[in-house]
């Protein structure tokens, strides 16, 4: 999954390999991750196109509308300018991360083109922008201030050092939000401060690990959990599934205790 | 200063005027709003041209070389590859913020063209880089990362609502960062928590309210304090000065004492 070929100059931290094969790696989709980031804040940076055609990094707050971009911008403003000059856009969205590393965390760009919404989608647009921005009741009407919506063409996933991916339009479309991606934060605190040897046994039994000797859960989602893993052969990191992709985040628990029970029930032959 | 004139349907809220001609309403500059934001964190959002001249927005660490912008991307990324296609660039950059508003933030965005540095210039946009990324040991010197450098020519400042304005690339080179911005923070929550009856005297006296119950420190500067003020006539948002500008942030809390008993020393006439 991790590449980290960049002309390594040769003092690039390497990771010990997995000793078996790991069982359930099934991860979300760059157009899940897309999804789940993009329903994550309601805080982004837009890019736009000034008149001589140079690119014009803005920050705006934004709704969504299934997955597309609301914004309501000023048509006073160089960004509402810019929009109705040339309908050209993308939207870059970071994910909320507690590493103090800004390059570790997950982000995304859609990039499409922006159009400002009519008839029952403009009411829709409207209401959805209302709903993510609380403070949208300032000016939300004002006669000067514009709603666009940013059509989705091109989607880029980056989930931190090494992981990245694009998707379509049509697969961005298509997905849906991580259900559990609410819940992830705490449920990650919660085993890591209360269930260390479960971590462990589950890297031992499916991540690939079976010298595991301490299991940090770095991630959480509908289909499974990232560790990080620390083995007498170095750190390394390790991806263990659920048995079944979860629907909704009160299925967490339960798929967590029942894959520790099937890790403790099935130990590596060391 | 606040403007709210944007097409106003009618229900927007107002704030009762001053009552008095305030005293010492310096405030920074937006070059120097610019620079202290742009040296108060390491995250931004780059906004660069694709090969068919569409704005792509991406997430980026930067360190700073004077004010100038360091950046260090692959060229395999798609932001490398639009910098090496075509060199203009813009940088917006969000100050950290307390506020659940989001557009309540102050914000940056800087424009100009980015370019590859050489010899003595390049050692110290490496070793700015460095400073302010910590994990850059990883990649910064993979041969395929290359070091730019943001010349920046022209400046958007916003303040939050209402407040906002443009430096050019010469005022923004010749500011200085607010050295009190790393101790800004903490000031207010002492001065809120232990010294209401000092923040409303100065209210009083210096902000242009007399009719002042309650003053609330919302920001601080080396030019002075930023109130919120509630009156009998509704709330408003004052502003009172420092007798001189500062220097450093060991001056803060002499030059705040001082204030206070200027305040407390000329009492509004009723």
């Amino acid at each position: 999954v991790t590449t980290r070929d960049h002309g390594d100059p040769g003092d690039a931290p390497s990771t010990p390999p997995p000793l078996q094969p790991p069982a359930g790696s099934a991860r979300p989709s760059a157009a899940e991750q897309a999804r789940t980031i993009a329903a994550s804040t309601n805080a982004a940076t837009l890019a736009t196109l000034t008149v001589t055609g140079d690119p014009w990094a803005s920050f705006v707050a934004y709704g969504l509308l299934g997955g597309k971009p609301v914004l309501c911008v000023s048509n006073l403003a160089e960004h509402g300018r810019n929009l109705a000059g040339d309908p050209r856009a993308s939207l870059s969205i970071v994910a909320a991360s507690s590493d103090s590393d800004p390059l570790a965390s997950s982000r995304i760009t859609l990039a499409g083109l922006a159009f400002q919404p009519s008839d029952t989608e403009r009411d829709a647009a409207r209401v959805a922008y209302a709903n993510a921005v609380p403070a949208a009741g300032i000016f939300l009407d004002f006669s000067d201030f514009t709603l666009w919506v940013l059509g989705v063409q091109r989607v880029r996933w980056v989930g931190g050092y090494g992981r990245m991916d694009s998707a379509t339009g049509e697969q961005y479309a298509a997905a849906t939000p991580d259900p559990i991606a609410p819940a992830a934060a705490g449920a990650i605190v919660h085993l890591n401060a209360d269930h260390p040897d479960a971590l462990a046994a589950m890297a031992r039994a499916f991540g690939g690990y079976p010298d595991t000797d301490v299991a940090v859960c770095t991630g959480i989602d509908r289909h499974g959990l990232d560790l990080r893993v620390h083995t007498p052969r170095g750190i390394a990191y390790a991806r263990v599934g659920f048995q079944e992709r979860l629907e909704s985040a009160d299925q967490l628990r339960a798929a967590t205790v029942k894959l520790t029970h099937a890790a403790v029930a099935n130990p590596p032959v060391a």
